[in-house]
């Protein structure tokens, strides 16, 4: 199942794609995909209304409506950094023995063409694209990797943008340069679990204006998927609805000889394989 | 004039505080203390409308309800490392250039008289008591003092609580030790500027099991109230009931020699010049 939220920022409703034409609106039976949305059942229940209306051809068409990202503003973001062993290389940083966590502002969650605003004061503006997980309940002391995977709603595409001169420049502490105002495209949709049989086998690419940038796949990750959402659990409540950035491949700007950070005009395209791809053009700062 | 939340946790009401003993409830017109209520002018409709139920007799009591914390949990809290010199010195770490920030996850708000519970794992668990700051408006690149200041709806104790092995000694990122659950005592209280004329003259204390730990005053803070709303404006945008938690002065068990770890039992109590008292038990891991 692959859910989505189109419409008008911040008026988005949400709905489940039938395939790339066509969709079923469940906003009547599900408010919006967020914390209160996920809760024990919700897969069942609305598999069940989108089999009853595809059923009954209650089927709308696309009509280039905006995509949202496909959860609502989560109650938290959290990231893992240097989740790829060839990405810490670049970076010049050691393996980490366990997952660095990280977060971002909540409300720089996007849609997946949106544009990305460049950050007034920026001058180091860099790409990652990464598997996203949505936590579909409420989560703590996840006790082995079963538990884990029940406490997963799905998983989506995000670019993890990030201010390099914020993050490692003005002291201390990465959210700094993680949070500006549209630093988090996510979606185009969210994909439920069992879509993704083999997490480890999923392609990850970006390119900038063309350029092949980043290419990886999720068989390299430090962590994988499963063990990140238990580790997390030790350290905090997740609440549903909740958004875990896993980690980024290599070949972002920061890890170039000569970095091509990203200016205004230029275009990001990213995918992951069966999650869908972005597109985001950077804009100019307010 | 002060704001508070009364009741069950998770069904606080939001009321007034009139003096020790009495409260206007405000359920009615306010819903709770969150994003969707301060907008501009909220000040004035709740002055209003208090002053109208104070006239009419519309009083209660209070009788022994349990205290939240003065605002619903907000969209991001984020916090101000290393602020006070002295704090910076005993900690062993030079005084930042520039604000350091991190933050913690939202769901570690909990009401001023609440348990801490001790996480699992933990051995390094610490105590910081702290100004915190309650965002008003919508904010964004804040421009100047002025501008900042009428951002903020109102200040507050917070209890920045630590876990320290977590934070230091588990790879990067301090939120790793600051997201645990009801690591964030706030309240009673969230008491609007007008009532606190001088921000860099209030003292903050701190004990444990009745042995003082810290004493401090706002008055050595390196970035004050006000510079550190504009600051963090400058990287993300923050949002009205957003939690800012400014920094703690000396006196922390990271800084002793022997360092005094809290365990299950002990009892921390602690309060700031205007802002009120806190009281919280340390109870065993779940």
């Amino acid at each position: 199942m692959k859910l989505m939220r189109i419409g008008p920022a911040r008026r988005e409703k949400p709905v489940i794609r039938v395939d790339e034409d066509h969709y079923v609106d469940v906003s009547d039976v599900a408010g919006d995909f967020n914390e209160d949305f996920f809760t024990p059942g919700w897969q069942e229940r609305i598999r069940d209304v989108v089999e009853r209306r595809v059923s009954g051809g209650l089927v709308s068409a696309f009509a280039g409506e905006r995509i949202g990202a496909p959860i609502a503003r989560p109650h938290q973001i959290v990231c893992v950094g240097l989740n790829y062993a060839d990405h810490a290389h670049e970076t010049g940083q050691a393996i980490p023995e366990e997952p660095i966590l990280f977060s971002k502002s909540p409300n720089t969650l996007v849609g997946p063409y949106d544009d990305i605003r460049y950050p007034r004061g920026g001058s180091k503006l860099d790409w990652e694209v990464e598997l996203g997980i949505v936590i579909g309940a409420r989560a703590s002391y996840l006790e082995d990797d079963d538990e884990a995977r029940a406490a997963i709603a799905g998983f989506l595409v995000v670019n993890d943008v990030s201010e390099r001169a914020f993050q490692n420049e003005r002291g201390g502490q990465w959210m700094k340069g993680k949070s500006a105002e549209t630093f988090n495209p996510a979606g185009p949709w969210l994909v439920t679990p069992d879509e993704l049989p083999d997490l480890a086998a999923l392609d990850l690419w970006l390119t900038v204006n063309g350029t092949a940038r980043q290419n990886g796949s999720t068989a390299t990750m430090i962590f994988d998927p499963i063990s990140v959402v238990r580790y997390v659990s030790q350290f905090m409540v997740l609440e549903p609805g909740d958004l875990i950035n896993t980690g980024t491949p290599p070949g972002v700007a920061l890890g170039m000889a000569a970095p091509a950070w990203l200016v205004p005009g230029d275009v990001v395209e990213l995918g992951i394989t069966g999650l869908g791809n972005q597109r985001q053009t950077i804009s100019p700062s307010r």
